[in-house]
């Protein structure tokens, strides 16, 4: 069995006159519950509730939402007035997800150059954009996990943080996809997880996605990591990006770094696997990436529960930067890059 | 107003009749709760219930049970049955508590001493021997925190990781005396506390006894240090140890190790702060320290809540080793162990 046949993060049922079928992630990882949207309404309610999450699932979600928007236009003018009505709607749901104004802004280009078409064939029509949208990163997941697949060898154990997994993707994720496809061509891998504090989406989203495909799963907690490398238990590192420098620089989940150092110092490499879009080379280092800082609540009442007394100062960085010197190659849908350089990486994205 | 004004981990109120208070840590830290105990019942169930924790804090308690517990022997007879039946009794709190065990020998010890005695005059010394075991830790901490405050700048930033804290001992605790004996000399510290997963002993109980005593303290995630360390915000590190080898390598709660390889890549002093019996010179090194796992739901199911998938597997050890030559210096009542290696532990401890 293929690692793709048991999560599939959104699935459209049927034809034109179909409908979206999601995993409700904040139903995660207690249960597993699979959400019907057959509205406009529904679609939106599933972005704005975190139901559907990570920025590529999003763009997905809401070109969809935009075919279910216009099914009950039964002329070309009718499409024309849903679809502006879906799209603004949808802008909604999250307005700070880049992706979705993308996502939607690209759906309307596709509509704008159907003019004077019948409105089944432009419905039509944007449900194939809409599928293209979903397969095309169906297939940039695919590459990096085949790019990513030739750095692991048969029975190797490996670390990862936070979640660079499917479930914020079509299908496979960035540094999951690795895994997945390394188990797709036979290699038995064994994945170490950290938890991932505060939000603990290592524990939450990580572990399940791994488990969910039958891959070696151990969970451990983010002070454990150290430990782990210094037992011999792991032999590479693989983490996902929110931002890359042009100098390689990669901004991550916080406590990226810190396992970065300690890769290094345990003389063990970190891989970074990222799409191409990940890489801002208008930024020339990491000392340009901002760092957002987060509630103090997600520390000291992070399980539902006080853990720490009231009023306590907190810090807490969402992000950190590791430097292009701890990064031993950073897998692109485009191919590797290594050493990691402004150079390599300008070379493999085309951009020189 | 001095540090120690504001917390007493356990006091005795009174004189023979009297009877123990101490702090119900398993109320913190939301509540500041002080229990009084005034049978032998209490007691054992204090150290039960974990409400008093911590070796040093638990021989303490016991001590004083002891004399709680022949309060009513109106003869020489009556105190020595009451005895035996307390200490038997009180042996049953934690069977594995060495401390435990420690005390209530030193007080067995101490009535076969005064046999012929009469009941009065054995209950006044068994009560004058409880007060030393606890005066002997207090003035043990406080000469840890003398030595290590040495090593503190006026301004500067510590991290610190789990529960090396006043609340496990007579007042000051290891780590964190430190902390408390360079502020009643004048220095400012700002402390950043290491939440410690998995059972959050850093956020629990160190963030509440630092700012219980206006240290200035801020509270992070364990995958946190790393970031804290490269943005300048510590100049040192200091931990406690569980059990410290002939060589130095020192056994402490698990993510020990980590900061201490981020401490050494940022260039930053890592010290450890213990007393002389934490150190075990019949193990030549810290490979012969078994490392304990715990239970998998200290991870998946932490506070009340399950974080992670039904059924994944967990690593969690519960501690760490830190190799000597990770240690800048060992902090111990009897001064400083630096540079840490075999010979300058047994000239500082005496044991040439």
């Amino acid at each position: 069995m293929s690692s793709s046949d048991k999560v599939e993060t959104l699935r459209w049922v049927g034809d034109v006159d179909g409908h979206l079928v999601l995993i409700d992630q904040t139903k995660l990882p207690v249960e597993f519950q699979e959400l019907e949207c057959r509205s406009l309404e529904q679609v939106w309610e599933a972005i704005k509730q975190l139901r559907v999450r990570g920025a590529p699932a999003i763009g997905i979600a809401a070109g969809y939402g935009v075919c279910i928007g216009i099914q009950r236009a039964v002329d070309e003018n009718a499409v024309f007035a849903q679809l502006s009505k879906s799209v603004d709607y949808l802008a909604t749901s999250r307005p700070t997800a880049v992706n979705l104004f993308w996502a939607l802004d690209r759906m309307k280009a596709k509509a704008s150059s159907l003019k004077g078409e019948s409105a089944a064939s432009i419905r039509s029509a944007l449900l194939a954009e809409a599928r293209s949208i979903h397969e095309e990163d169906r297939a940039m997941c695919h590459a990096i996990g085949r790019h990513g697949a030739t750095l692991l060898r048969d029975g190797q154990g490996v670390l990862t943080h936070c979640n660079a997994g499917g479930l914020a993707t079509a299908e496979y994720g960035t540094a999951l996809s690795v895994f997945f496809t390394a188990q797709d061509e036979g290699k038995h891998v064994r994945v170490f997880v950290d938890e991932t504090r505060p939000l603990l989406q290592g524990a939450r989203l990580t572990a399940w996605e791994l488990t969910r495909r039958n891959i070696d799963t151990t969970l451990i907690c983010d002070s454990m990591a150290a430990q782990v490398m210094r037992e011999g238990k792991v032999q590479a590192v693989i983490t996902g990006a929110d931002r890359i420098a042009a100098n390689g620089d990669s901004a991550n989940k916080i406590g990226t770094y810190s396992i970065a150092v300690l890769a290094r110092a345990h003389g063990i490499p970190f891989y970074i696997a990222a799409p191409s879009s990940t890489f801002d080379l208008s930024i020339s280092d990491g000392s340009k990436i901002p760092i957002e800082e987060r509630a103090a609540d997600e520390i000291t009442h992070g399980f539902g529960r006080q853990t720490a007394p009231t009023g306590v100062n907190v810090y807490n960085p969402a992000f950190d930067v590791t430097p292009a010197e701890y990064i031993q190659a950073i897998i692109t849908e485009r191919g590797l890059i290594a050493p990691v350089s402004e150079a390599s990486i300008r070379q493999v994205l085309g951009r020189e």
